[in-house]
C-alpha cells in the first residue's frame, strides 16, 4: 500500500489557537502522515510571549483540549507531526524548562512528544538559547512500514559555531544501528532572505545524498513584525527537486513516498556552510577594483517584491489598517515605496499619497510626483510647508538669539513633514509607511522623528542602488508604474538649494559595497581598502555609520530580507 | 608574610586599550594580587562588536603587546587576575570560538589563561549565549601560598534554568582533592538594580559560608547605553562585610588576606534563587488588598538618584554633549527629570528648560515652571505653540474636508513641542532628555514624536508612585528643588480642556502593581484579578499595554534601574 506524506504551510497569527485547532480538525479527515512546520501550535518566534503566564496557561489548555480531542477520535488511518512547546513545570507552576518539540498526534490515543530541536540558532534575530532547552537525542518515526529521520529547522545546518552536526550524528547512528530511513523530516520555521532558497536546496540536497532517502521539508508562512516566513516548502530527492510549495502563501500538497524517484548516486558536500561568512550571505564581487555590490537576478527581486508586498500586508492586517499614507519628494524611494503598496493593495484597501514642498523643491519634483500618482491612480495631497516653516523661523529668530541656520534650518523642513504626515494619518486612520533606505540608515542621513518617522520600513534592507534596481524591475514587470525622470534624476533631499546626496556622501555605487562589507562582513579600515576602496572614503563612512546608531536605535520596523539587516537582529553598543 | 590582594573597581569606556595599559602599568609597581573586572581588557557588553574585525585586530594587537609588555617586566613579587576575551580562530581569521576567561599577567613571563566563564547569562539583557562559548571546569590559582577559587560573574549563582551550579561543583571538587581555599575571587561585569546589592550580599555570604573563606567579589563601573554598573566591589568573609568599594565611582582598596577575620559557622542557604520570579525581583506587597507596589526605601532612592546622575553623565560624555535641554510641562515628571539633570552638572555643563504652553495649559502650569527653574537657577524659555498650532489647524482644514479634532489636534500640539524642543536642540547643541515615566510607556500615555522624543529617558524605568517617590527624596535631602504645587497637583497631559490622567486610567497607586504584575510577574488576567484588581481595570490595563508595543518599539535608551525594563532586554512581539 502506497504511504502518504501531507505537506501543510500554515498561515497562522500567533497564538491563534482556534484558528489551529480547526485547521487539525479539517485535515483529520485525510488518511496518511500530515505534517505540520515547527511550532504550528503556537507560531514563532515567540520571544517573551512564552514566559508570560496567560500565554503559558492558554497553550496548555489548548494543549489538553487537543489531546482529549484525539483521544475521543475514532481510530484511523492517520497521523500527525505538528511542532509544538512542551513545558516542564516547577510545583510553583513556574517554568524550569522549555523544549521546542515535534509531537506525534494519533486518533484514538492523543498526542505525545516524539523529539526535541538539537540545534537552537542563538545568532542575530535568533534567541532561541534565551528560552528553550536543547534535546539531546535523535530520533525516528514509524509509519506504514516505514521509518523517518526527525529534524526540526536548524538541525539541518552544520556550522562553525555550533560543537554539533545532527544530520552527522544522525547518519552515525543510522549506520550503527542499521536503520533504513525512507526519508528525513524537517520541519521548519525559517525565516526569507533573498537568495536563501538556492542555499536551502543545496543543503537539502547534501542530507538527502547523506541518507540515500528524500529530504522532506515543511515550512511557515507568515509575517511577524520584520520577520518573514515564506513557506516554499519542498521534497528534495537526492539533487533533484520533486515537489515546491507556494511562496508566502498558506499551501497544502501531499505525494506517495513509493513514487518519488530519486538519484542518491552523487557524493554529498557536508563541510559547514554556517561559518559567519556563509551564514551572511556576501554578496559583494572582490573581482572588480574596487569590490561592487552583486546585482539582483530578476528572480531575486521577484522575491524581494513578493516579501515586501507580504511583510507590509502582515503587518497591516494584525495591526487593523486599511489604509496606507506615504510622503512623496520627487524621488526614487518615495517612488518605489508607493509602487509596491499600490501593487500590495486588496479591493477592500486604499492608499493616499501627499507631498508637501519646501522653498528647496524642484519644480522638476512637483511634476514627477503627479505623474507618478497619475500612473498609479492614487489621490495626492498637495500641502506645501513654506509658510509653517517661515513662521517656525520667525518666532525661533524673535524667541532666541541664536541664529537659524543650516541643519536647523535643514531639520525644521524635515520635522515638519513628520508632523503633518502624521497629523493625516491620525486624520484618515491611515498607516505611515516609512520611506528611508538602508544606504541613508547606515550613514544617518536622514533626520529623527522628520523623514524617518513611519510605522514599517519597505525599504530599510534594500541599499540604494538596490532600490534602483528593484524600481527597474518594477517598471519592466509592471508597465512602468515610477516614471523614468524619477530613476534617472540625481538622488537629494532637497533641504538646501542644489543639495544633492553626492555632494556629501562617496557615489552610491562605492558606498553600497562598503557598507555591506561593514555590515555583513564585518570588515576593518584595511580591509576595505584592499578591496579598493580610499582610506578618505572608508574613513568617512565608517564615521558616519558609527555616530548615526543613535537614529537607527529608534527606527521603526523593518522589513527583514537579507541575512545581515539592522533591526532586531542589530546589537551594537551605541555609545 | 602577609598576602595583599588589591580590587581594582576600574572605569573605561569600551575598547579604550590605551586607558586600559595605562592602568596596567601604574599598578605593577605594586607588589600583590591584583584583581580586575570581568572583560577588563576590553569592556562589556561588547554585543556584536566581538565579531566585527576591527575589533578583533585591535583587541588581538592590544593583547599581544600586553604579553610582550609583561615578558619584558623584571621579576616581581606582583601578579594580576585580569577579565578578558580569548578567541580561537580558523585558519581564514574567522572567529569560531570566542571564550570570556581570567587570564594572568605574570611580570617576566606574560599572560595566560586560567579559567573560563562556566554560566553564561542569556535572558533579559544578556546574550553571552550569542557569542560565548562556555567553560567546562573549575579553577583554582595559587599565589602566597594561599590557593583561590576563580569565578567569573554569573558563576555565583545558581539557577533553576541552568543546569549547572558552579558553586556546588566546585564544593564537590574542593571536597573531593580535599583542597583548601583562602579565599574564592569573582570578577564581575554585574549591571547595577535598586536593591540588588542586598541579593549580592546575600549570595555572597552563602558562598563564602560554603567554603569557609573570604569571597572576593570586584566588579565594574561604568554605563553602556542603558546598563549600569555599579561597581560596588566588596569582601564577605561569612556573614560579614569586611570591606565595600564606592557606589558608580572607580576605587581601589587592598586588604592583607591573612588579616581578615571571619565567621564562618552559619549553614549556607543553597537553594536556587535565580527563578524568573526571584531573578525579577518583585516588589509587590500581597498583603495589602488590592495588592500594592512596595515603596523605595529611603536607601533605594539614593541608590536610584545616584545611577540615574551617573547614567545620565556617561551618556553625555561618550555622545559629546555638555548641554542639556528638558521641556517642562508644569508637571511632576519634567520637573523631576529638570531637578536630577541639574543635580548631576559639572561645573563644564548647563542644562537649558523650556515651556511651551499650548490654548489647554493651565496658568499654574506657567507660575510651577517659573517657580521650578528659580529655585534650580535655570534658565527657562517661554515658548508658546498656540500660533503654530492654530496655523496648523488652519491649513488642514483648508487641504483637507477631515475634521480636525481629538486625537488629531491633542497630537499636533505634542508633536509641535518635539519639533521646536529639537530646534532649539540642534541651535544649541544640547542633548534633549525625555521625560516619560514607565506608567506612561506601558500603557501608551504619549505621543509617538511627540511628548516621547529624545535623546535617553531617565525615568522611563519609574513608575509614576516611584516618580513621586523620588521627588519627595529629593526634596527632604537636597532644600526642596522642586515646588510642593508640583508634587501635590493632580497628573495631566493638559492636552484637552481639563483633562486628567485619572480620566481614562486607573489610579497610579491601582495602575502601577498592575503594570508590575504584567512586566515582572508576567501574570495573566486571572492572576491579576486574584491580588485584589477588578476584571474591568485589569482588562483596561492590558488592552493599552498590548496595543501601545509599536511606541515602546521606537522609544529611546531607558536607564535601566530595575530586573525587568523596556529597553534592550524587553522581546515581545509586536503585533
Amino acid at each position: 500500500m502506497a504511504t502518504k506524506l501531507i505537506l501543510h504551510q500554515t498561515h497562522h497569527t500567533l497564538a491563534d489557537f482556534e484558528g489551529i485547532f480547526k485547521t487539525i480538525r479539517e485535515f483529520s479527515k485525510v488518511d496518511g502522515l500530515h505534517l505540520f512546520p515547527e511550532l504550528f501550535l503556537t507560531g514563532y518566534p515567540l520571544q517573551d510571549l512564552v514566559l508570560q503566564r496567560a500565554f503559558i496557561d492558554t497553550y496548555l489548555g489548548f494543549q489538553t483540549g487537543l489531546d482529549a480531542w484525539a483521544r475521543a477520535c475514532p481510530k484511523a488511518s492517520w497521523r500527525a507531526l505538528l511542532g509544538g512547546l512542551r513545558f516542564e513545570m516547577e510545583s510553583s507552576g513556574i517554568p524550569t524548562k522549555i523544549k521546542n518539540v515535534i509531537y506525534e498526534l494519533v486518533p484514538g490515543e492523543g498526542l505525545r512528544v516524539l523529539y526535541t530541536k538539537r540545534l537552537l540558532p542563538n545568532y542575530d534575530i535568533f534567541d532561541e538559547q534565551k528560552y528553550f532547552t536543547p534535546g539531546t537525542a535523535n530520533a525516528y518515526y514509524d509509519f506504514g512500514g516505514h521509518t523517518f529521520g526527525l529534524q526540526i529547522c536548524e538541525d539541518m545546518w552544520a556550522s562553525s559555531f555550533h560543537e554539533l552536526d545532527p544530520c552527522e550524528d544522525m547518519a552515525r547512528e543510522v549506520r550503527e544501528k542499521n536503520l533504513n530511513l525512507s526519508a528525513v523530516i524537517n520541519l521548519s520555521a525559517s525565516p526569507f532572505e533573498a537568495a536563501k532558497r538556492k542555499k536551502r536546496f543545496e543543503r537539502a540536497k547534501n542530507i538527502s545524498l547523506l541518507f540515500e532517502c528524500p529530504f522532506v521539508y515543511v515550512n511557515r508562512v507568515g509575517g511577524e513584525d520584520e520577520i518573514l516566513f515564506d513557506g516554499a516548502s519542498f521534497v528534495a530527492s537526492g539533487a533533484r527537486l520533486s515537489l515546491e510549495l507556494k511562496h508566502f502563501e498558506a499551501d497544502e500538497r501531499s505525494f506517495e513516498l513509493e513514487a518519488l524517484t530519486g538519484d542518491y548516486q552523487g557524493k554529498p558536500n557536508f563541510r559547514p556552510e554556517n561559518t559567519w561568512e556563509g551564514l551572511f550571505s556576501p554578496r559583494i564581487d572582490t573581482r572588480t577594483t574596487p569590490a561592487t555590490l552583486k546585482s539582483w537576478t530578476d528572480q531575486e527581486c521577484a522575491d524581494v517584491f513578493l516579501a515586501l508586498k507580504f511583510g507590509l500586508q502582515e503587518y497591516a492586517r494584525k495591526s487593523g489598517f486599511r489604509k496606507f499614507l506615504v510622503a512623496l519628494s520627487g524621488g526614487m524611494d518615495s517612488a518605489l515605496v508607493l509602487a509596491v503598496v499600490k501593487l500590495s493593495l486588496s479591493p477592500q484597501q486604499s492608499v493616499e499619497a501627499i507631498y508637501m514642498p519646501s522653498i528647496h523643491s524642484a519644480p522638476a519634483s512637483t511634476e514627477l510626483s503627479e505623474e507618478l500618482c497619475r500612473r498609479l491612480r492614487i489621490p495626492l495631497s498637495y500641502f506645501p510647508i513654506k509658510f509653517l516653516h517661515a513662521m517656525v523661523r520667525n518666532s525661533f529668530t524673535q524667541g532666541f538669539p541664536d541664529p537659524f541656520e543650516g541643519l536647523v534650518d535643514v531639520n525644521v523642513q524635515s520635522r515638519l513633514r513628520g508632523l503633518l504626515l502624521y497629523t493625516r494619518s491620525n486624520q484618515t486612520g491611515a498607516m505611515v509607511i516609512n520611506t528611508s533606505n538602508k544606504s541613508e540608515l547606515a550613514v544617518g542621513y536622514s533626520t529623527q522623528y522628520g523623514d524617518s518617522v513611519g510605522a514599517i520600513s519597505l525599504l530599510g534592507d534594500l541599499y540604494k542602488t538596490e532600490v534602483y534596481r528593484l524600481a527597474r524591475y518594477l517598471n519592466e514587470n509592471f508597465g512602468d508604474p515610477i516614471p523614468a525622470g524619477i530613476i534617472e534624476r540625481g538622488p537629494s533631499a532637497e533641504l538646501r538649494a542644489g543639495q544633492l546626496d553626492q555632494d556629501s556622501l562617496p557615489p552610491y555605487d562605492r558606498l553600497d559595497p562598503i557598507l555591506e562589507g561593514i555590515l555583513s562582513y564585518r570588515l576593518s579600515k584595511t580591509q576595505l581598502q584592499g578591496l579598493g576602496f580610499s582610506a578618505q572614503e572608508v574613513t568617512k563612512v565608517l564615521e558616519l555609520y558609527l555616530k548615526s546608531e543613535y537614529k537607527r536605535a529608534q527606527f521603526c520596523p523593518i522589513l527583514k530580507v537579507k541575512a545581515k539587516s539592522f533591526g532586531f537582529g542589530y546589537r551594537v553598543p551605541m555609545t
